[in-house]
């Protein structure tokens, strides 16, 4: 293996004026989460591609003249699908527009970035990726849910729950560990399988747990609960997509940092 | 357990003007990645706690007037311990003053932020927390190394490989998985014990890896290589911390997704 980069310098490059695609973290929900960066772009962009979790805060930092598409996706329900987008980013690029692709979170982290950057690097097309505060640090932190710490957890596990086939197809015994904070992007649907199976390897039904739904908008809503009590507790609580679900002990520190005055829509729940 | 939040209403609320300590996340190292949020506190801060991993470029979009005091940490050279470190948040703010302690990527991610912030609640400072671009994701989108992707890592493993007492006490187990990235923040001086165990745990000594030192940043250095030759290459190039170690399926695509404008001294090096 080695790094000698192979770019392919085809289309694009062979005349006319060159579009661009910039690949974008939108961040967790709150606009002002957004980079210096990334908001800048937004506001220059010709054309911005943006998938249903980028919210209209986000949006509205775009200038007014810059086409919006929606490209979706939610669950069970992509509005376009991922061939198409790797298209439409391509077919806008060659236009030869300045393009910005903006993904919720973190471009990296789920979000099929890699792929469009795939297709954009085969067809020649000059890009570049922003990175984003990935939803994970962006809920730890409004609902004060440290990832890691000393006394509770030295690693963090990020895994998406997205069903295939109505099944959670997880590495179970890598979740299911002590000193560790597991969080799960989505999984709403499959958060009773996903509580049951970190039980049946070995984590204790007491085990604390907590789903946030809207993280770092003013809906954020946050049961905490433990592995056997959670998914009653948010069904109970009718929390709507999108969650993440923290699990470890890092959870148990809520009590100490969240502020009620941080939270004005947390939910003071007990489990 | 429960989520009734029972916020200490001590010292700080009693009388005089209430500091305040915004634990804000600097980002993995370009100013630019700072959150609109992060800049605009940084602007108008009284005083900047920071830790030496946060840059000039950062500290720059502080306000001429704010004062500065940089808290350590190196390896094996705190500048303050931690307790040090709680105590002087607690004192400035105590003092009525506007306080951003500012620390590199996420402030829950490896920065001991939760602790700084149980010192604050136990004293009854109000504080809030801004989340950051972590080191993880910074890195991956300025080396073209996608953290997650379906055809090779549906997840994504965060560690710290700093020594303790000269070794590197790891869940290996945990880290030696097939369709998983491990992400190792720091660990530098552990990287050549880091592989062995790897490769003793299941992973293949071709398996891809790589460190990245002064991420984000215009010395960004990039080697790529495999379990078995990594720490040697490493050396042979004099890569320096602060650095990040990428192992996975997800570090051949860099050959794919980096480009050679985008990494102005990145290492095209045969591993």
């Amino acid at each position: 293996m080695n790094t000698v980069v192979d770019w392919p310098r085809g289309a694009a490059a062979s005349g006319g004026r060159c579009g661009h695609v910039h690949l974008v973290g939108a961040g967790p929900g709150d606009p002002d989460l957004l980079t210096l960066r990334a908001a800048r772009l937004l506001a220059q962009a010709e054309v911005i591609v943006y998938d249903h979790l980028v919210g209209p805060g986000v949006l509205a930092l775009a200038g007014p003249d810059a086409e919006r598409i929606c490209v979706g996706k939610r669950m069970r329900q992509h509005s376009l699908p991922q061939d198409g987008i790797n298209d439409l980013l391509v077919r806008l690029a060659r236009q030869g527009r300045q393009v910005v692709r903006l993904k919720g979170g973190d471009p990296f982290v789920f979000g099929r970035g890699g792929e469009e950057l795939q297709a954009l690097a085969a067809a020649g097309i000059p890009f570049e990726v922003v990175p984003g505060v990935t939803a994970a640090c962006g809920v730890g932190a409004y609902a004060g849910i440290p990832l890691t710490h000393r006394d509770h957890a030295q690693s963090c596990l990020f895994v998406t729950g997205h069903l295939k086939d109505d099944s959670c197809d997880l590495d179970w015994a890598a979740l299911a560990r002590p000193r560790q904070t597991v969080v799960i992007y989505m999984g709403l649907t499959a958060l009773p399988e996903i509580c049951r199976q970190l039980v049946a390897h070995g984590l204790g039904p007491d085990w604390p747990a907590a789903v946030v739904a809207q993280g770092t908008l003013p809906g954020q809503r946050v049961v905490v609960a433990t592995l056997a009590t959670l998914a009653d507790a948010v069904a109970r609580e009718g929390l709507r997509a999108p969650t993440l679900t923290i699990v470890g002990e890092v959870v148990r520190l809520r009590e100490q940092l969240a502020l009620p005055e941080h939270l004005p829509q947390a939910l003071p729940l007990r489990a």
